[in-house]
């Protein structure tokens, strides 16, 4: 017997009759012996549906209340799923992030946890009961409720699993685990049956939407075992099965001494490029640079600056490609003349491809394998960026797929 | 300057445009120096499409976890509500019941007010905000979130009004006022300028929808000065016009020293008579007859037992007619036989029709009026019940419209 945290996507949520499912498959887990809590997300196009509204009142609601208005789609999930448990004669009962509390500071509709008390769903536990608790939401310190931002509910369940020390916290998605890479690209991508926790931070942060990053982060940190499953199997598909499908996000370092040097191939297409040319080489030039553009709330990933010549240099980052008109318009505007810049020009049509695993630690030649693969394509490096256990390049996008292809194949990926 | 509660209903919030008008009205009374409160109801519509999911679920949701879905509604109102005051440059905030709080017990789904802390609220209004606050909502003293049932964002407005000593609760509707009797019945029916509380209590028990009865309790209880007025009018109309318009329910008894006999007409076609036969009459066979019924959760309103012949007597009284099956089965089952009644008799084609007022008190012949005009129009009389001020007759239904209207003109109630 052990305490599980189950977490149901949008989808899974997303009629009377999915509803119901779900509800088939936690009994199945509580029938088992276990303490169950289910953290679900709102019914898929609820919490679109009340944005919606929002901005028919007004295009740039106040934060505040626009928390106050979509986390009602989460309790009505909450709501929902007790009622098909008990139709299932199951005791359960439904919490909002407030009544349990989750505590939050008070940064509206991207809050962050601060502590979870677990003595009331405990209690609840104790008594047999399965219990549901919203996901995506908090309450502050003044007793406003907060929202955890898009995908806060993966944040939500792994919080709750941490704070209550569950064994496991697994999330029910649409996808039935972490791949090598995106199978829509590479017909020959491999589910992971395990990922250490870093390499799932660096796929997440890399555009592999499977796991929201701050809850790939909220796991590792407090070292929450965390397993990515699919929703769409039969609810009653035998538990032993169930429990060891997907991909375990695990923290166990010897568990991958045998593990393949590369664990997966990430890609993102949403990447933008500017470079600053022909800036006087002299100390504070990139906050120069980069001070007003995160003043303007614009996010940067990529950032380089190579050696200078004659005193000169050229500075390039890269943002996303839906903030590369507002980062353009504060570099001509308020930087440009400022630091004596020749000229600023950009790319939009640039993708980031990364090789990641932690297995490069130990192993040389990595980053030599991967540019030798781009090279033998005919494909051109257009920036580098590395960190402990990934490499990643900026290429024209219309070479990524090739690029994902290759390179699945040149570290063997495809072979368990 | 003034402390004033607006309520708004369903069909007044029932699309963001009428949000936007409903945030102007409010904006012109905040404007003319008042400080004011809202509790609007959730957006037309949208309670029964969550209790239609809930019954998807399961046919007999679980009463708390109905009220954690059913609350979501109004929380969706007050956000969007407390957004367009801000878009038209007012201070606003939003509150669910439990953040104000507003404590009621553990009666899910039919929860009672206990009691409502305004400290929060007061500081709101200091500052200048608008403060809005959930209707038909509250949360017990365990945390859990409780609904007041049908109709209790009326109540809810009028218990804020109360605790905030409010100068007057405007209750914002569909219709223009309270009237001597269904216009759609008399079209020479009148709207009242005011209305003593009795007189609205009788009305809005005897059938009269405009206000929900515990509302109308609650602003006799704490003597709540409360408008009906119409949310249909131009948000922006001259606030002296609208702030006398309507119909007032009042307390001040001398203000109705000079006003008619007789108010209005009620009437209710929901009614189903049931008459037990030959029962023999012995002390507690009252009570043998109704706990069963009671028992049942069967509301019962006329009751009427008639003098004894021969020691039998016979025992009538009426139900809504959604219960008469239920209430007969039940009768037939346990009562009938237990008791000796020769038989049991009903008929569900029956309404009830009441002459209304508190001059009544110090007049006497208005029985004798009101039977003498159902007399002449050849109605006869099935069942007669009387308070202070008020003269219940039931009916043959099919002479409902036609009792209503001459009642009505035998009373001059088309006279101002």
């Amino acid at each position: 017997m052990a305490l599980i945290v189950h977490k149901y996507g949008g989808t899974s949520m997303g009629s009377t009759e999915r509803i119901k499912n779900v509800a088939k498959r936690v009994a199945k887990w509580h029938d088992a012996g276990h303490q169950i809590v289910v953290v679900p997300s709102a019914m898929s196009g609820e919490t679109n549906r009340l944005i919606a509204l929002a901005k028919e009142i007004m295009p740039q609601p106040d934060p505040r209340e626009l928390d106050m208005l979509a986390s009602t789609g989460e309790q009505v999930s909450v709501a929902l799923l007790s009622m098909a448990l008990q139709s299932l004669g199951k005791k359960a009962v439904s919490y909002a992030g407030w009544q349990v509390p989750i505590k939050t500071d008070s940064a509206f509709t991207k809050a962050r946890i601060q502590s979870i008390d677990d003595a009331r769903v405990r209690r609840d536990l104790d008594e047999g009961k399965v219990v549901i608790i919203t996901g995506f939401q908090g309450v502050d310190d003044k007793g406003n409720i907060t929202t955890l931002g898009r995908g806060g509910s993966d944040t939500s369940a792994v919080a709750v699993a941490a704070a209550m020390k569950a064994a496991e916290c697994l999330i029910y998605t649409d996808v039935d685990g972490v791949y090598t890479t995106d199978p829509r690209v590479v017909t020959e991508a491999r589910r992971l049956n395990t990922i250490t926790f870093e390499e799932m931070l660096e796929m997440a942060s890399l555009g592999s939407k499977v796991l929201q990053i701050r809850s790939v982060e909220f796991a590792g940190n407090y070292k929450v075992p965390t397993r990515v499953l699919s929703s769409l199997t039969d609810p009653l598909m035998p538990l032993e099965e169930e429990a060891n499908s997907g991909t375990l996000i695990s923290f166990e370092e010897d568990t991958h001494m045998e593990q393949a040097v590369i664990s997966g191939i990430a890609f993102n297409r949403d990447e933008a490029k500017i470079t600053v040319l022909g800036v006087p080489d002299k100390p504070g030039i990139a906050f120069q640079i980069l001070g007003p553009i995160a003043d303007a709330n614009v996010e940067v990933d990529m950032i380089i600056q190579n050696q200078s010549v004659e005193g000169k240099t050229d500075f390039t980052f890269t943002v996303a490609r839906g903030e590369y008109a507002k980062a353009m318009d504060v570099l001509n505007e308020s930087v440009k003349a400022h630091i004596g810049a020749a000229s600023i020009v950009g790319d939009t049509k640039v993708s980031k491809v990364s090789v990641v695993g932690v297995g490069m630690r130990s192993h040389v030649g990595i980053a030599s394998q991967m540019f030798r693969t781009l090279s033998e394509e005919g494909i051109n490096i257009q920036m580098i960026s590395t960190s402990e256990i990934k490499i990643s390049v900026l290429i024209d996008e219309k070479y990524m797929e090739l690029a994902v292809r290759a390179l699945h194949k040149a570290f063997d990926l495809e072979k368990a």
